[in-house]
């Protein structure tokens, strides 16, 4: 019985690394649909053909998270299986829209590589690129994750820590080719609001939240083809199944639609943290806080820097105790960079 | 915190405005199968574009209750957010069919308003219709919703009531351009009963039930972009999520199949009533009086007016109790006109 | 009330009977995608369409077992809306891959009649075929199912008991045209075990799980327009919803791709047993036996013969007691033929 995938341990891991993950996906209006249907998904731009085509894009593009998703998926047979946790995320990119009919597949390079001090574990940083059937970049971002040894006697790699950006400049950010809000109909975006009308310091309560079922993360993570047993096998963690964290980042996303409307297309991800477990039963709901404010270069599109943070239930809206941990509440705490018209 | 958006109050209505609503959708393959997932759906014309050719159309549209629920979900943020009560539909027409690829909005007239004498709430009647790329009405319908007033000391405006039609007459249905049922293939379509065979007062049960889960009806409900509170958070009604009510009206018609399997088109909607709440648990069955019979003047394609009831788990086929209040078990009391071949 | 369909009894039918099944199915990349979301399906020749064409196929097929559901699902209202048990499966072929756009329709001809000693069941033996537009059979296979009767005076038909092949040889089973391994990727399809590498007698224990959910079975029968009340009608059932045996089969495919990731394409279908219920909140493992190996003549693409057990929660990795009885945990016991490249 040895013909399965065991997934790597640190010691398999070394610094210039390269991994080609398996299974190549092509993405549909199938899957456009599906996402649709799992979150309260509003933003036009993905909605709506024709309201992509009035933003110079050819269609409406799979949702950005969507694309993430599929592109993470595929790194957890190689990269997460045994690890034991998630440790975060850092210059993530969107670099081309995916439309339906793509196929995304996956490749990782090894950053950086620390055992702990314990001996039985260490951190394993992997810069992730999804690419499209032309070859193109369409996405890419830096994980670190804390990963078991299998072979405790395997000898400590070489320390070798990445230096990550803290946060993405602006002139990091792709606009995608052809994007251009000259036309842009804020009546059928869903709110008035553009990128002027928002503050660095401006905080958004989104109001509506959604009380989450094993069905449905269940089925958006077998949909990303993600295949760790914490999400789906209660004998494999009877205290109930782990809720993968990027349906909570889809979920807060979509929710974060009532204030955000016109936040249109995501295209950096400073960084993020599930900062407590979500379980099937939890109620999610979000608010937003406006970190920072850019120009994009391209003429009448700025991009924003926001704080999304999903919580249990909502209030209070703080995201630490007095020691400087998440509150319970807490579920995540992502910083990232959406367009928007100016 | 404000940037979200609260919905409307009674007093931010008046008769002639007309609201745009947002978020315009493209509906594909992707919508269709999911609606067969969702719905034990059969009808053979929207189920086989092989089919729908034999009948003169140029492949199975979306379904004309998924086309009803893509535009009625646009209609919440801005007529039924802070709704009390939906409490009715009139003149509903579907004038075109909807196919993959089409992208709808959705704008409403308000027709009547009436303030109630207790002066916190009102009556709001709109008319809305949904359009697709080409600007072209598919759909349209009467609403009313008791809505709350925020500012009470608003004054009442002149009370306008609509002049409504209680039953649509046979020539206000509109039949596809080009729908022919002279090839129908009644082997296909699963029942050999035609038009000819149902007689006014007959009815039918239909026999088949489904239980319904808390996942099912948040999928269907988000798929449709409503974004009502009381459908998804349990903290905001933690009695129960309440299921929305056009999830019953698509569970009741598919199941209606049996019986009725070539009531192909729905074209009409004369009236409707969520006679008593639906919860995840309760098993809807369905069944179906025959109200009347028309040709529509193309011919081989009569027109059958429906009763379609809902109940929680079938039996008594009665609707009302001896004071003319609806039985506990009745969730739906829908009042249509279909299409069937001759 | 008498327009809904009883279904037939064992008294309807008679040898060389056939019967065309309402209602004809097209199937879409919407479908594709909710398979994706349904199970945990990671076969890389229906995952992308890359690697299809870089297979000789001019894009992913539909996975086979969804075109299995979908041709089955037509033959329930005919076949077992009154029966008893399913007895068991002999002789499926899959002919031809099914393409999104393909419209599906399905026809069973009466093979074997046997009424029981008890004069009040009966077991029926149907050839069941499944056709698309172009009337090309895409699947045919046997079924026996045990049937009640509706008249116990109807006298017993004439005994025929077909004469199944226990085993379909390799030479009955058809590769499709066009299918070519040479340029296989071995990287992108998730293992490098190729046909060469297994050994008959070998066992797999594909160590994944899934703890299922009653909102998932029904999304799954349902999309397959499966009718069974078994399936969805917890009053018709009150001890629970018994799952489709098919979503058993396919849930067990999809996890058996952990070991046997190459296994690309069922093409035959020797036997199977639903051995015990399955029920929502059982955890699905799966392990796999080689039981055989050939070669198919097309140059580099072999046969593999493998038995494929579902399980409730794993071990004992055993199908029987000491009676010959299966174990209470085995739910599924299926013997079916792959193609893998060699």
């Amino acid at each position: 019985m040895a013909k399965t995938n065991p997934g790597n341990f640190f010691e398999d891991y070394s610094v210039g690394q390269v991994l080609h993950h398996a299974v190549p996906r092509t993405v549909t209006d199938g899957e456009r649909a599906l996402y649709h249907a799992l979150y309260p998904a509003r933003h036009a731009l993905y909605s709506s053909d024709e309201f992509a085509r009035n933003c110079g894009l050819p269609q409406s593009p799979i949702d950005d998270l969507a694309a993430f998703h599929v592109v993470f998926g595929k790194t957890v047979p190689d990269i997460s299986l045994n690890a034991v946790a998630n440790l975060g995320y850092a210059e993530g990119r969107w670099l081309r829209p995916v439309y339906p009919g793509d196929t995304l597949r996956a490749e990782s390079g090894v950053i950086g590589l620390k055992q702990n001090s314990n001996g039985k574990t260490g951190v394993v940083w992997v810069r992730t690129r999804g690419l499209n059937q032309r070859d193109e970049v369409v996405i890419e971002y830096v994980r670190w994750v804390m990963v078991r040894k299998s072979n405790l006697d395997a000898p400590a790699p070489e320390t070798v820590v990445p230096d990550l950006k803290k946060v993405l400049d602006v002139g990091d950010l792709v606009v995608p080719q052809g994007l251009d809000f000259s036309k842009y109909d804020f009546a059928q975006s869903g709110e008035s609001h553009r990128w002027d009308a928002y503050n660095t310091g401006e905080t958004i309560d989104h109001v509506d939240g959604v009380t989450v079922e094993e069905a449905e993360h269940m089925l958006a993570t077998r949909l990303w083809q993600n295949t760790a047993k914490v999400h789906f096998d209660l004998t494999f963690r009877p205290e109930g199944r782990l809720i993968y964290g990027g349906h909570v980042i889809s979920m807060a996303r979509a929710l974060s639609f009532n204030g955000l409307a016109n936040a249109q297309m995501i295209v950096g991800l400073n960084g993020g943290a599930h900062a407590n477990p979500c379980f099937a039963g939890n109620t999610i709901k979000v608010w937003s806080e406006v970190l920072d404010k850019a120009e994009t270069g391209t003429p009448g599109i700025g991009a924003l820097r926001l704080r999304l943070v999903a919580t249990k239930g909502g209030e209070p809206f703080e995201l630490r105790n007095e020691d400087g941990k998440y509150l319970p509440n807490v579920l995540l705490d992502l910083d990232y960079w959406a367009l928007m018209p100016m």
